[in-house]
């Protein structure tokens, strides 16, 4: 099968061309007929799904579009029922074809005759995973941490060198850090590369099987070199770790001192030949270490601009954390998929007759369906808007727009947030929706079981979420220290004493009851407020802020106990680190869907969009109800108000729930899936038609239910006729 | 490969035979040197573990033996990438193994050749899930479905007819209840059994395309006949759904006017040919209907023993629970199995350097990570005890030994119950497992990917988990409402008012504070109390009765409105009749955690198991702390020491978690995966090792780091000396 690529788009730094600017306002089901939903529409509001799917696509909707065209297209779908090596091989050359059409070309910087837009690249990148996210994952690998890794952490020469064979796919490569024993401890891999001033080579060496190097793409199959991290070793001195270019296979033969095996099957994108590299005294010359950061001379003399080691490392971490900030939109885009696929066959499918006994229910007209889906969809808006600025941050970083050490340090934390975030989001809305289809949720073909599997690994890979998350609390809890400096001693102690004041009068619900009595009143009145914007974010701003300033008063001992006591009482809190660190990201998913509000014109589109910002803060708060009741932020009145305000937020988003998911940009095209064709409403309308017909002729048969109701009601008659 | 399967038990129905009653009394990390764990053990329990597997394992300890001996040959291994069709045979010869050896005949009665067995014969084949899950569900279809017809709704010359060859495999069958259009709605399935007395033949026809038969085992490959659940029609009278025998296959051909279409690949259990099937008006002799609770005379006069056609239907389908009660089971062994590859990995795997700088700690020994683990241990435990209750009340219907009304009824109940929160439960273990064990958790070998495909349709298939759930909240209301029938009209109205006034109060915070400000006093003092399990079973029973009063309060006025009206009141309650049948799942776990306890004799084990008890029960009150809060139930003082109280608790539990998933009876000859095998830990000391010597050796390179914060601090100290 020959496919024709779509042309790259070429304002690619610019928001100026977008496709498909025609198309329907709304996608709403406006040819239902009355019987087939039951709510009450108390709005007549209108989507602008394009000038919605606009406003999420953001700066680089071009990108965004170009990547989704090449995942609708039918060579680019997720196999079914292939063998791990056919996968393997046909993902290879769908790298090769992507590879052909210049891909990628957007991340390099002009000098390289790239168009310097990493934004724009990893726009269209997180784009791939509606096509098969195997080819999403196998391109991450090539162009996102292998030539990236040369980009970022060699220089001219390497750039030179490896740049376009590894662009044009003719040098595929492994990304090779993660060892068996040491997945997100970066510093402490084992595998070393000592400098011998003799040859001018590094040796690289794995000194014993927990530092084999795991989990890699590329590896057991394709891959032509490794850029491999290993403790950099010379005149007697270990200088942590750097990345050096090492070649593994010639002509498809695995090189001397080499060991390959491969990983085989795994739970999911078995279209990456994954697999384990180990090294035994393996050479490569003085120039193969890529030496931005630090480098040796002949002689064996290191060198490096920076000269704190720690730092050193760290702002070698950072050039990689595009990974992270792609993920984590490919997740919230696999989401989407999910929520397309589901809430479509919602609108199709029926279960169980309703009140006339005749019709049967659509799956969405259920409270307990549109509670299963729409906070979700809900949760989706708000991480679409915050990756945009999460994405936005990483372009300002990596084009020079805003090279600065406090946006790196932005940058980085606020990846580290989102990725956990936005992976578990797709991980429970992909569930969801496949649970939501039902048995036809669980078929292969309908897509979402497959999404799982791929995005499965998403929760702990480029570092686990767990890990991450305690960076993102670490963080902040360091914030939090800062803003103290400022103060002396004394007026620390005092500051700690009044915050301690402060929260545990918040602990004690008596004096905020006397508040929260003057709240009771009227349901009504309390509802209202609820949905007070300002009031949302005061009080999701109010946890995030209050978990991070416990945890400090918490921890305020750790500096003066001995090490192994401070360290257990880090650990008796590593949960609270983490609700800390997630409470942050619901700030910043709200703050994001604020700001996204703001830049949408349509005025009925708007007021939509704020019933699923308030179902977004209403359901957040609501997960949350136990830790604002104890600490007197709500009142046990108005928390009673939450749940019919909730249930009074899925009734009015019910109408606009196509319209919602059709404003991601997917359609069928992407979806794949049977269910969400319309086959399902088909089949309906076939059925309801058949039963039609029957009801209307002469010789249908008659429900023994119907004649044993008449009989009964015939005797008891009789018994009465008796008795009278 | 051949395999001798080890013999059935025949000691079927009492406990008597115990396999391996000798073994280690503690499976304790007693060969841990004392850096492996940095926890203070505040206690030398030592865990019985042949003696808590033998309490879990209950009445049919020796069918449970037998199951999990055939789940441990390696030729029942689940196969890795391999093709659905190659799985699907192998899975066809693996069946045949079991048949040959008799498996199921323990589900017959005496009179038909079996031991009368049906709990046994359960309590082996949910066992099964720990070999390869398709085997299990192929025997679940073939044994546990389509035998089941026959015995269950068939009569004598059927079961002389049809029974053995099935027993035997000879006869692989098709259970066709599930349409396209209709799963867990199953009076609507739209195929019709129209009698013609003329030739004395049943008319099977699907009369449109969602009439059609869908996702079923053995349609697609392997099955001869099928089990048609269908409209009967005869004389003019629709008698509601009964149950055909029907030919779809001879001699590997389909027979003439049945169409087949293969389902393809699936989520998981790929082992089993699921597939459609249609009928053009196809055939079957009169005495082909399953006719023991219905049946059609030679003229076409219908005769039934129950009149009632709704009891009818509900006697019909009570005969099938068992398919819920074993996946139930099922599912709580996979959760078992799950833990015991996690938790046994997360004792020798390590991962960031402990407060040495040297050593680096084990996974289990990070809060967080016990916290990820233990609350679905203890969870697991719960469900464990409370799935014997289930499958003795299953033996007791279908032995005959206590065969009534309300034990059918209370059965259907439980069995409805337990499937969705079991089922739930193994997802979100297996999930949570495979996440702990990070990039090693992907890979297929490691078996938690694998698990999570095959059990994922769990939750969908065998009536939806949340359909189930709303008919376990609707028998509850039942419940509740009956518990007034004998108030008469007056004492009704006072009765609903006085509740009214009991829950309004309950929502008011304030009385109950002023008791709530009484706990406060010592937070030692209320901890303790949360320990108390009448406090715990008061508190979570509360909740359960408590969400079905309001929910009767809220409906009380759908009988006085229109049928529309009605049915959006009971609509818009949807969520919350799915909190209620939940809660009375926590009941009903905590309820069987406690009973279990009572049966464990030895001490030091019990003291164990009652942490675990309360780790259940006060993560099952955190996770619902909001409404304890808003109802008056708990104090903010004593909601405040909740967490302190499970912290302390994981830590107690940890040093005998290795010990409780041994207790599941479960060995790494089930688990199969090589992470549990004890290689990481060989990994681990050799890297130990490595760095040991390292640091003993003279040559070793000094690090980087050190030279820098000497040089630092000879900065400082030089220009301390030149300040002065």
């Amino acid at each position: 099968m020959t496919t024709t690529l779509p042309p790259v788009p070429t304002g690619a730094n610019d928001a100026g061309a977008v496709a498909n600017a025609t198309g329907p306002i709304s996608a709403n089901e406006s040819s239902e007929s009355p019987t087939e939903s039951h709510l009450h529409v108390d709005d007549d509001h209108r989507i602008d799904i394009n000038g919605l799917t606009k406003v999420l696509d953001g700066r680089w909707r071009d990108m965004r579009d170009y990547g989704r065209s090449i995942a609708a297209d039918p060579d680019f779908a997720r196999p079914m029922n292939i063998s791990k090596e056919d996968h393997r091989e046909l993902t290879l050359r769908r790298l090769k074809k992507l590879a052909e059409r210049n891909w990628s070309e957007q991340m390099l910087p002009k000098s390289l005759g790239g168009t310097n837009n990493p934004g724009g690249n990893l726009a269209a990148f997180e784009e791939l995973v509606a096509g098969d996210p195997s080819v999403q994952i196998k391109a991450g690998v090539q162009f996102g941490l292998f030539a990236s890794a040369i980009l970022h952490l060699g220089t001219e020469e390497h750039h030179k060198k490896w740049l376009a064979p590894t662009m044009s796919l003719d040098l595929p490569g492994v990304y090779a850090m993660t060892e068996i024993g040491h997945g997100s401890d970066v510093s402490a891999v084992g595998t070393t590369a000592t400098y011998d001033p003799e040859t001018e080579e590094f040796v690289i060496d794995t000194p014993f099987r927990a530092a084999t190097k795991e989990f890699l793409g590329n590896a057991a199959l394709h891959g032509h070199a490794a850029v491999v991290f290993a403790h950099l070793i010379t005149n007697g001195v270990n200088h942590g770790v750097h990345c050096f270019f090492v070649p593994i296979r010639e002509d498809g033969k695995i090189l001397p001192g080499v060991s390959v095996e491969d990983d085989g099957e795994k739970g999911g994108l078995n279209g990456i030949d994954n697999g384990r590299l180990a090294f035994d005294h393996v050479r490569v010359p003085r120039t193969n270490l890529l030496n931005r950061y630090g480098d040796v001379a002949a002689d064996g003399t290191y060198s490096s601009d920076i000269a704190s080691p720690g730092r050193r490392f760290f702002t070698m971490l950072t050039t990689l954390v595009q990974g992270r900030v792609s993920l984590s939109g490919a997740a919230i885009n696999a989401a989407e998929l999910a929520l397309g696929i589901a809430v479509t066959y919602a609108t199709q499918r029926r279960q169980f007759a309703d009140f006339t006994g005749i019709n049967e229910v659509v799956l969405l007209d259920y409270q307990l369906h549109q509670k299963r889906l729409f906070p979700l969809l809900a949760r989706t808006y708000a991480s679409a808007f915050a990756q945009e600025d999460l994405l936005q941050a990483f372009h300002e970083v990596f084009s020079g727009e805003g090279d600065t050490e406090d946006n790196r340090i932005d940058l980085e934390t606020m990846a580290a947030a989102l990725k956990p975030t936005s992976s578990w989001l797709a991980l429970d809305t992909i569930q969801a929706c496949r649970e939501a289809c039902g048995g036809a949720g669980y078929m292969a073909e309908n897509r979402l079981v497959g999404l799982h599997d791929d995005l499965d690994v998403y929760a702990t890979f480029e570092g686990d979420n767990h890990v991450l998350l305690q960076l993102v609390g670490k963080r902040l809890l360091g914030e939090y220290a800062n803003s103290m400096k400022d103060m002396d001693t004394g007026n620390v102690t005092k500051f700690i004493a009044s915050r301690a004041e402060t929260i545990s009068t918040r602990h004690t619900p008596w004096r905020r009851l006397l508040q929260s009595a003057a709240d009771l009143g009227s349901v009504r009145r309390t509802a209202a407020s609820l949905r007070d914007p300002s009031l949302q974010v005061e009080l999701i701003s109010s946890r995030a802020e209050g978990l991070i300033e416990e945890l400090s008063l918490d921890l305020r001992q750790a500096s003066s106990m001995s090490k192994q006591d401070a360290a257990a009482l880090v650990n008796s809190h590593q949960a609270e680190l983490i609700d800390a660190a997630k409470a942050h990201v619901d700030l910043i998913l709200l703050t994001a869907f604020n700001n996204g509000l703001e830049k949408i014109e349509d005025k009925e589109t708007k007021a939509v969009l704020v019933r699923l910002r308030d179902l977004f803060a209403l359901t957040t708060i609501k997960r949350e109800l136990a830790w604002y009741l104890m600490h007197g932020h709500l009142s046990h009145g108005r928390a009673r108000t939450l749940d019919d305000y909730i249930n009074r937020l899925l009734t009015k988003i019910r109408p606009h729930a196509l319209d919602l998911v059709a404003a991601f940009g997917y359609t069928q095209e992407h979806w794949r899936a049977p269910i969400s064709s319309g086959l399902e409403r088909q089949r309906q309308e076939e059925a309801a038609d058949y039963y039609r017909r029957h009801r209307a002729s002469n010789d249908a048969p008659i429900d023994e239910k119907v004649l044993y109701k008449r009989e009964q009601d015939a005797k008891k008659k009789a018994e009465r006729n008796k008795a009278s």
